[in-house]
């Protein structure tokens, strides 16, 4: 890329501490001559060099007093990107521009993508080339059933090439994912001491809550330090055999954390992108052997198992061409799993499990063993139907709790989970048997009550399925960290009676 | 819309001067209380409220001294939104979910849009609730053929129920709109005053460019006043029979002018959002005969006769079915039309055929008079078959001048475009004759030339299809208002010699 000669002068570079999170974006004074000279009005994006450094950033416009003649704002993202310092030399002009635009526009007009196309709209997100409205115009495109098998192979492919790779130096690696839609599902804090405790190796990297009130990174930060380095990551994995971190923090797939910002604001996902999601981590995390769990219910992600079916053939196939070992798990996605939905309560779930708790949910307990167990049988330490009763015995055992507290004590120390202050207990109206549960309204109110970014929030559910129920019986209690939060969970739940369904008694 | 019972402390609103275009963002400190309790971080979206008014706007996190504790800032739609005035006080919360931002995503999983969906989609939309990264997927989602007639007509009327509609108590207004893609086709300026002179009402408002180097509101602005009020309109219409005014500031389908700011970020446009901006902005204009212009050709919008015709088909069934009379004109959209491409380029062609300048180019008054010739036969003013010559004669008589004079007098005064102080001569390399234009690549490099925000930028063309050039003989001349524009513009034509291609002589 050779860039235009400059001709504009330089500005003086002016941190303004403003986070745009991942766009970048430039503050000018709507009297600068460089906003006249150049044409740059509000979001025009432009590309700013310093003496070592460049980026394209969008422009915002400066009508008051905020900056002095003669500089430029930048916020946080950029500052960083750029290594500015105060008052350093700047230049902008016009970038040129971003060719692989151009492939998504031809993608709503039926084209396919060539993989060429794909790994140079990957190379150019990781790049910060794209605006957030970009990043919603790809996902967009992509969403839905748009993509093609090729598509998503190469989509994968991309994605892994796009980051950092970890070689284990392990004939095998085992790893695991499950296809979220099931409120409380967070069997992976059971799995991977359970796995490690049976000798495999298994460096679980995890994601942040995409659409759900909590992913099992957002849970994990309840109970230890999960941003680990890839150098910390080694070095517990050498230790304990397997780790629980945060995958954002090294960096594998990053283009994947960058779609997942706007995914979260759009709410909207696709099966493409969700398979490139998932295999390129577990490819550049050095897996070889991956488990896929797909719940399956009514208001599950996947509803019915004819989509569920046609999923798991998909994740095998984009699998077997990368050349990664792959299982898929259909289980039941009637119900939340456990009692907590939320990060904390959720961790509360898993310590009470891991201890043998009595007190401890049993649905979850039994899920953590299954997958446990199709595991184990396909790393060929069980023999087939016989890794559930395996997995369960290292649990009972107490050798998979105290695998859990090594991890995470070589993570940083175990902690206690935080407890919200603001609780309210949700009764039933008249006496009635559980007949259903919405998940979707469930995970919403745990969200709206401030899950996964309060992680002391979120929903207690006192009942399952068949659970019969007598007048002003607790169903639920909500738990929130500010009042403002608990009440709008309160009202939600309140004009949403449906999110359990109950059969009345006849009085 | 009840509102969540407000339970937040108050802020302190602060003006920072920052224009962030259409997206409504506020400025919080990232130790701020509001930020804790209520989890807000960058990018979620939070309800603002004053005393009497409310916004939903994006957040922004403040991590220096720009404000102070207990202020938050407000870009300057925010501000002006809300009617704000300094330290006035205003209290965050959590925003109801936008129900309608979910009909998007079931549109990607290939649901139809219901009309009820369209009009609250363009409801919100209009109301401010969506942000750009949302903007971005609903454009997204609807590009390409996604849409089927139906949802096209169902957008079409959202479109007009969203913003004024004008009623000018005449039997008959014509309007006409040309579908993009050829450089230099500004017939409008010139077919308003042969219409009018004939006798007919024309209250032509037109858009600005998307996404190319010049819209007819933006050729006009170099000649006169065009950020008409609707009172000023009816005052120019009642005078003259028409105007040549910008269709946004009379908020005429005012959610198409939020649109469009997205489109012209992500370079996308779909044929049913494209007949619907036109349409929805034609009947709240108050049209009833609206003649569509679309130039066919290999590098114009529309590529082919068979496209055109299908494109044809559906602007005669989204105008059908709601009372709009329309014709349809095919036109050659084999190259561009007149010499000059961008704004004041442009006015000086339409100035030298209006005043039958010797120098005019004979391909704009011919195309003017087309155009203009089919609504006088639609209009019944011209026998069929006889328009087009009924047309030359009001231009040749000049009376079309003397009502474009009378139009631009009564809409603030007639001016001379501007001239730009940088121009590039590019001659060519060997003689020949010339065979085609790319159409899309002389529009690009007119607008890295500056067009159409530097409205004195573009390109002046020197020679049509078929010319016979010698060596060393200029092809086009570019224009710019800096040389930094300049400077680029001359790069990518030169890395693009085959914008023009030329049959070479044998030596």
């Amino acid at each position: 890329m050779s860039f235009v000669p400059e001709r504009t002068t330089a500005l003086h570079a002016c941190r303004l501490g403003l986070d745009t999170h991942q766009e970048h974006t430039i503050y000018l004074r709507a009297d600068s001559p460089v906003c006249h000279s150049e044409g740059f009005t509000a979001l025009s994006r432009v590309l700013v060099r310093s003496q070592h450094h460049h980026l394209i950033a969008t422009v915002n416009i400066v009508t008051g007093d905020l900056l002095q003649p003669g500089c430029v704002g930048f916020s946080e993202s950029a500052w960083h990107h750029l290594k500015l310092k105060a008052q350093t030399e700047v230049w902008l002009s016009h970038p040129r521009p971003v060719q692989s635009i151009s492939y998504i526009r031809g993608k709503v007009y039926g084209k396919s993508f060539t993989p060429e196309q794909l790994h140079e709209i990957i190379a150019d997100i990781v790049a910060g080339r794209y605006a957030d409205v970009h990043l919603a115009a790809f996902i967009t495109a992509c969403s839905g059933d748009n993509m093609d098998i090729n598509e998503v192979i190469a989509l994968t492919r991309a994605m892994v090439d796009s980051g950092n790779s970890i070689d284990w130096n392990q004939p095998m690696v085992v790893d695991k994912h499950c296809v979220g839609g099931l409120p409380g599902n967070r069997t992976t804090p059971i799995v991977v001491p359970i796995l490690c405790a049976a000798g495999l190796t298994m460096p679980k990297t995890s994601s942040r809550a995409i659409t759900s009130p909590a992913g099992t990174a957002d849970t994990m930060e309840t109970l230890t330090v999960v941003s680990l380095s890839l150098k910390d990551m080694r070095r517990v994995v050498k230790k304990e055999g397997g780790c629980l971190a945060w995958g954002g923090s090294v960096r594998l797939s990053p283009s994947d954390d960058l779609l997942i910002q706007v995914e979260r604001a759009l709410d909207i996902d696709s099966e493409g992108q969700l398979i490139a999601s998932v295999l390129s981590k577990k490819i550049a995390a050095g897996a070889t052997h991956v488990l896929i769990d797909i719940p399956v219910g009514p208001t599950a992600k996947v509803r019915s198992d004819q989509a569920a079916r046609q999923l798991a053939d998909s994740f095998q196939a984009v699998a077997e061409t990368l050349g990664l070992e792959l299982s898929v798990l259909l289980t039941d996605g009637s119900q939340p799993v456990g009692r907590g939905i939320g990060p904390a309560l959720e961790a509360r779930d898993i310590l009470q499990v891991l201890q043998n708790d009595p007190a401890m949910p049993n649905d979850l307990f039994q899920r953590a063993a299954a997958v446990a167990g199709a595991m184990l049988e396909m790393a060929q330490i069980a023999q087939p139907g016989e890794g559930e009763q395996h997995a369960s015995e290292i649990l009972r055992s107490g050798q998979a709790w105290q695998k859990f507290q090594a991890i995470c004590q070589a993570q940083g120390g175990l902690k206690t989970p935080p407890v919200a202050p603001y609780r309210y207990e949700y009764l039933v109206n008249g006496g009635g048997k559980v007949l259903q549960f919405d998940n979707r309204l469930l995970a919403k109110v745990a969200k709206l009550a401030g899950a996964p970014a309060s992680p002391a929030s979120g929903v207690d559910l006192h009942c399952k399925v068949g659970d019969r129920l007598s007048k002003h019986q607790p169903l639920l209690t909500l738990h929130a960290e500010s009042p403002g939060e608990l009440n709008y969970a309160v009202e939600f739940l309140e004009d949403h009676p449906e999110m359990i369904e109950l059969e009345r008694y006849e009085n």
